[in-house]
């Protein structure tokens, strides 16, 4: 860089709106997976598996194969496919064992989509059933019915565990101990966009799969794995995406499915599933069984933790279990306790299996050790938010699972959190409705997370003789409007018009650089540092080359308002597109630069300690409700939400990330639950399953502390998840502050509010 | 590049089908501008000058404006528009002043396309008729009608004169001077695919153009300037193109106009040209009246040449005049000739304008030198090969222009052709159906032809980890081949399967880098050699990194078919997507580059001389022709054709454009005349405008002599325009050794030789 250069980071910090895929998708031009249609497109349909466990005997189809609409008929019989997923445990295509309701067994391609729902139906399966188990605990149990008879037993043979300093001792001595369970059940995803694909085959035989994907080239290598063929044959192209919030981190059997059948009809086959398909046979919200313990000494301060989870992955293991993960992190690094072990049993039963959402098993957690951590304060008679004050470090820490924190501020979020809510003066009501506070805290990474051995991205950056700058990323945006952060950060650098700057982050994956995965609230941390970087570079090279072009030293040449400024000339002559068509004319330069980062971070090691992640954010809730004593309903007034995650690139966007994180938790802490019945779901449909609407969101305050992360762009941690993550404990704490009552299982139905005010 | 690693050129010079775009297109899957459709899209339709020259009194369209619809009508009064072309003579909608028929005067957008095109018809215009002028002689003349009142004349102020040596004192001095003069008319170019363009803004008010343009990046800066926005908020993108050649290089009034109805209606606007339309309204390629006069000494060598031409320009300046260029340069240096004279004369008349077509004046003037050529080794009683042989050169060579021929090969060509041809031995018949031959040689730029101050054009390559190469080129693909050359090179320069290599070479021009245009058979020389640049780059890198990674030094590793190697090591482990995969898993290595290739070439000075191209071809052509001397019927039977295009790049594809420009040739020999009737196309479609078919094709023996051009990829110089260039002389000189008689005026109809062989 020219030594009289600087980056100012111009529309840093700035409100800016959704301009990079805004105007598409609100205005109803934006074409998802759905509206895509090709010449001579077949639909497929799954016959699925009607027992949760069971033997396929004799499986007949030959009528429908018969049929003229009927283009190809397949089932794992004849399929040589590879399994799916992190165990390789999940066959695309079932045979001769269906392990859950959902289990994949025929499908077929059809040129009508009605006629191949209905062909499917008319499959003729004749099964042998096995003993189902469906209680994690049951299948826990010696004799329990083996959902895969190879594993040996019911236990996922993955380990989460964590330990650090002495959990035994400590608790032996500490002054108090305390030990709460809790309960957090399934979820339903329930996006916009339901679950589906396109596959076809271009004319040299190669794949290509539309994909709702939010790792296109994990699936690239995972998909070409399975299907057997070399990955330069498997092409991703990702369409506009309507919401994934973690469903689309692994492959799915229908996606190997339509590139099937695609291959053997050697035509495009789609696959989009219903709401009810979507409702009944997608992977879940991991659910979770949580113990906490916990000891405290004479002053309050925690001394040894310990939680225990048990996990149910339903029939196959996806990266639902994984959620332990992030559990440990939270056991581990939410406050600081010297002494910390965290155990997690995560088994297979004939339910559905599960997958990270949002969050990834740190809003459950949170749920579980905020809720704790007041009964530890009430037992202690000390105030919630001192209690937490005390337990909470700031600056510079290092967890006992060894990620290093630098620049916490929990201390200070919590304090701005209680600042801003009146904690300490708020009010209480008596009378039918009463209202209460609850408060809790959060601990999640900001700063990408090391699952694979490398968690980069790549950008390129090219300005063109028209000073319009193309930014080529491999970033997935799915919703979470990293696309714009990502425009901003390179206009930005390069301190020119937004407008000037387009980011290529969609369609065939193949034509932008490498991405890990969109996830783990890494989009603009990792892939925005990427683009950064790039656009660095292209900033040096335009001061360098314009420099020469103008027989000045580089320090004489600074970029601004998307001009060329050099001491002591004209701007008027400085244009940048005009700066690159001299340069391009009569120098013969094409500026083009490109950038991969990787955060200088470590993969857990065997213990399952590391600093994974190269930065750490800290939030405070406070969530105010009113509490129906006759109904039991709870109504969320206000959210107080207050956050470290380094320098905010857009707070719009930022905060329309918490608002949205809260709305959904609430959802989750006071109605959602997906109800299985024998392994089934049964509350289907937005009928029976509700979802939070704008009549249940409540005025929410977000703030973020001044803070700067070393390695961010511009100092930027993520903030994707960071909203849901305490809503559920805040809110719990709340109806414990109203009414008095604590509600250990989500949700916190008005039913169940009710029964437990009764109780009481 | 490491000291033991060398690139072999796997692919280099092997007869590789067209595996990029053929699948494509002869599948019928390819989608031309033709097949785009997008919701909401209007049709535009022009109401265009009923007369050629004269004034609009009055436009009315009112009734056509209320109807439903009919969404924008947009005439020259109320747009404010910048003008088109070189001279920016030509505004897009014309007002007051009309200069052709096809003047685009009024357009409207309408929901129907049969109805956009019914109403065109019924605008109301009044106009007041000024003399026309059709011939440019006349237009020559004072008092003829001006086309341009401002320029003051009806001369084209361009001057594209040579002058070199004095050629009037070597004429004095020559033992014999001759003097002929030759005429070639209009032709059409008459592509598969008709001209069109399809615009729309997206949702930030930007517009994009998809067009059949060759010159995208020229194009995105024109129609910006002329529409008068910046140029980022222009983008063009090209579907496949069913063929230009040459008429993709300028910006059509067409493409303004849906420009401008997509601005007002904000919804795509839509316009292909029917055949009619095509052929009526299209610019043609250029004609020329051209004069040759040679003088030669006692041994038969030249002494002198002046070639003065005559170019009717029609009512604007695109590039068709520019085929003067070519024009001078094949007059200076297609035989050694030490004294040289161009000179050109352009006028505006009353026609259609005109573009430069394949060649872009060289098969013009080939046909009149080369004609003429023959004529003076009649007088000298000399062999017509001899005469030739006698005045090539070979080797290094400066023609007086100031261009630099690197290993010349004339003679070598010459001499070949003869062989193949057995032209010392060749048998006459007497009867009715008489047997000729006729030779010609060419000379044309064959490394890029600087026109802008760059020539250059960019490259990206990157590899992923399945190995799979994207190279991105900001090259044009029409048809010519070019798309599939740079997949070979790339391929052989990593040499790796080519199924591994994907070209992204069309859509959006600002995925892509920069090109200049894809004309003067440039794209596989400048394209080609970017690419291979960018690649060795990505070689260098791939073996440096390997090295590192496997504690080898560089000279250790190479690259080969497909995997990486190292002395000693097993190649099972080291397919190159595997190395990929470590490098950027372990070292967080992305491998991408790119280069911008720019030949070391130079502008014409203003004496129109300089060293333009890095490269020169030079060929020669024997056609062997049957006449029916009782109908004047003339059969091409064979033709042979001797190449110097450097080191050739894929034979099949090098030929198959020898071949396509000899039959395209053919009919401008033969058959094809544009008859313009008071400036109007008369001849309109294929029923009224023969164009050759495969029963006119002859048998074509193409070879290339063993050459290597110093700049070119692997050595390779273009080769997409050369078959076209000297056939019209071959076969006119072979009709002349038939039956005896000459022919100064293209094409040569049966009715024309029959009225000579009868003059005869």
């Amino acid at each position: 860089m020219s030594s009289g250069d600087t980056i100012r980071g111009r529309y840093i910090g700035e409100k800016i709106p959704r301009f990079v895929d805004g105007p598409e998708k609100t205005s109803g031009r934006a074409k998802y997976l759905i509206d895509v249609e090709l010449p001579g497109m077949l639909y497929a349909a799954i016959a699925r598996s009607p027992i949760p466990h069971g033997k396929i005997r004799r499986i007949d189809y030959e009528k429908i194969q018969r049929l003229d609409s009927v283009k190809a008929v397949v089932d794992g019989r004849e399929s040589k496919l590879g399994n799916i997923g992190i165990l390789r445990d999940n066959p695309p295509l079932k045979f001769p064992k269906v392990r859950s309701v959902c289990d994949e067994v025929v499908a077929i391609a059809s040129t009508d989509e009605d006629k191949a729902k209905k062909y499917v139906q008319e499959v003729d399966m004749e099964m042998e059933e096995l003993p189902p188990v469906f209680d994690p605990k049951e299948a826990l149990k010696p004799g329990a019915p083996l959902v895969h008879e190879e594993n040996g037993s019911n236990i996922v043979k993955l380990n989460f565990n964590v330990r650090a300093g002495n959990v035994e001792e400590a608790l032996r001595k500490s002054h108090l101990v305390r030990k709460d369970a809790f309960s957090v059940p399934r979820v339903a995803f329930a996006p916009m966009g339901t679950l589906g694909a396109l596959a076809f085959l271009d004319e040299r035989n190669n794949l290509t799969l539309i994909s709702n994907t939010q790792e296109p080239y994990q699936l690239k290598a995972e998909l070409s794995k399975i299907l057997g063929l070399t990955m330069d044959r498997v092409k991703i192209v990702q369409p506009y995406i309507g919401g994934n919030f973690g469903r689309g981190m692994d492959v799915y059997p229908f996606e190997v499915i339509v590139s099937l059948l695609a291959l053997k009809t050697k035509r495009p086959v789609k696959l989009v599933y219903s709401r009810t398909e979507d409702f009944m046979c997608s992977p879940t919200r991991q659910g979770a069984e949580i113990e906490v313990t916990s000891g405290v000494d004479r002053n309050g301060r925690l001394t040894a933790r310990r939680v225990e989870v048990l996990l149910d992955s339903g029939a196959y293991v996806s990266w639902g279990v994984f959620d332990a993960r992030v559990m440990a992190s939270t056991t581990t690094g939410l406050y600081a306790v010297p002494n910390v072990e965290f155990v997690a049993t995560a088994v297979y039963t004939n339910n559905p299996y599960t997958i990270n959402m949002r969050g990834a098993g740190n809003p459950q957690v949170t749920f579980a050790i905020e809720s704790h951590m007041d009964m530890l304060a009430e037992e202690l008679e000390m105030d919630r938010l001192d209690f937490r004050l005390l337990n909470a470090y700031e600056g510079q820490y290092v967890t006992p699972q060894g990620m290093r924190v630098d620049n916490a501020r929990l201390r200070t979020v919590l304090s701005r959190v209680g600042e801003l809510a009146r904690w300490r003066t708020r009010e209480r009501r008596s009378g039918r409705f009463r209202r209460g506070m609850g408060i809790a805290a959060l601990f999640h990474v900001g700063g990408g997370a090391r699952v694979y051995r490398t968690d980069g991205c790549g950008a390129a950056v090219k300005v063109d003789d028209g000073g319009k700058v193309t930014v080529f990323t491999g970033m997935t945006e799915m919703g979470q409007g990293s696309a714009n952060g990502i425009a901003q950060i390179v206009a930005s650098v390069l301190d020119l018009p937004l407008e000037k700057v387009e980011v290529i982050y969609k369609d065939d994956a193949d034509m932008r650089p490498w991405d890990t995965a969109t996830h783990a609230s890494r989009a603009t941390f990792v892939c925005g540092r990427a683009a950064f970087e790039a656009a660095k570079r292209l900033r040096e090279r335009m001061i360098v080359e314009t420099a020469s072009l103008f027989n000045v030293t580089p320090s004489e040449v600074t970029l601004s308002g998307g001009k060329v400024e050099i001491v002591g000339k004209s701007t008027e002559e400085l244009d940048l597109g005009k700066v690159v068509r001299r340069l391009h004319f009569q120098r013969g330069r094409l500026l083009y630069e490109y950038f991969y980062y990787d955060p200088p971070t470590e993969m857990a090691n065997e213990e399952n300690k590391g600093n994974i992640s190269a930065g750490y954010a800290q939030a405070a809730q406070i969530a105010e409700v009113e509490v129906d004593t006759l109904t039991g309903e709870v109504k969320v007034l206000k959210v107080f939400s207050v956050h470290n995650v380094g320098r905010v690139i857009n707070p719009l966007a930022a905060e329309g990330q918490v608002i949205g994180g809260i709305v959904q938790g609430l959802g989750h802490a006071l109605f959602e639950e997906l109800e299985l019945k024998e392994g089934r779901v049964i509350n289907v449909g937005f009928g029976d399953y509700e979802v939070p609407s704008a009549t249940e969101a409540p005025d929410v305050v977000v703030e973020f502390v001044d803070s700067e992360n070393a390695e961010g762009p511009f100092g930027a941690m993520g903030i994707a998840e960071n909203g849901i993550i305490p809503i559920a404990a805040a809110i719990g704490n709340a109806i414990y502050d109203a009414v008095g009552v604590r509600l250990y299982k989500m949700p916190f139905r008005a039913e169940d509010v009710l029964v437990a005010i009764e109780k009481k």
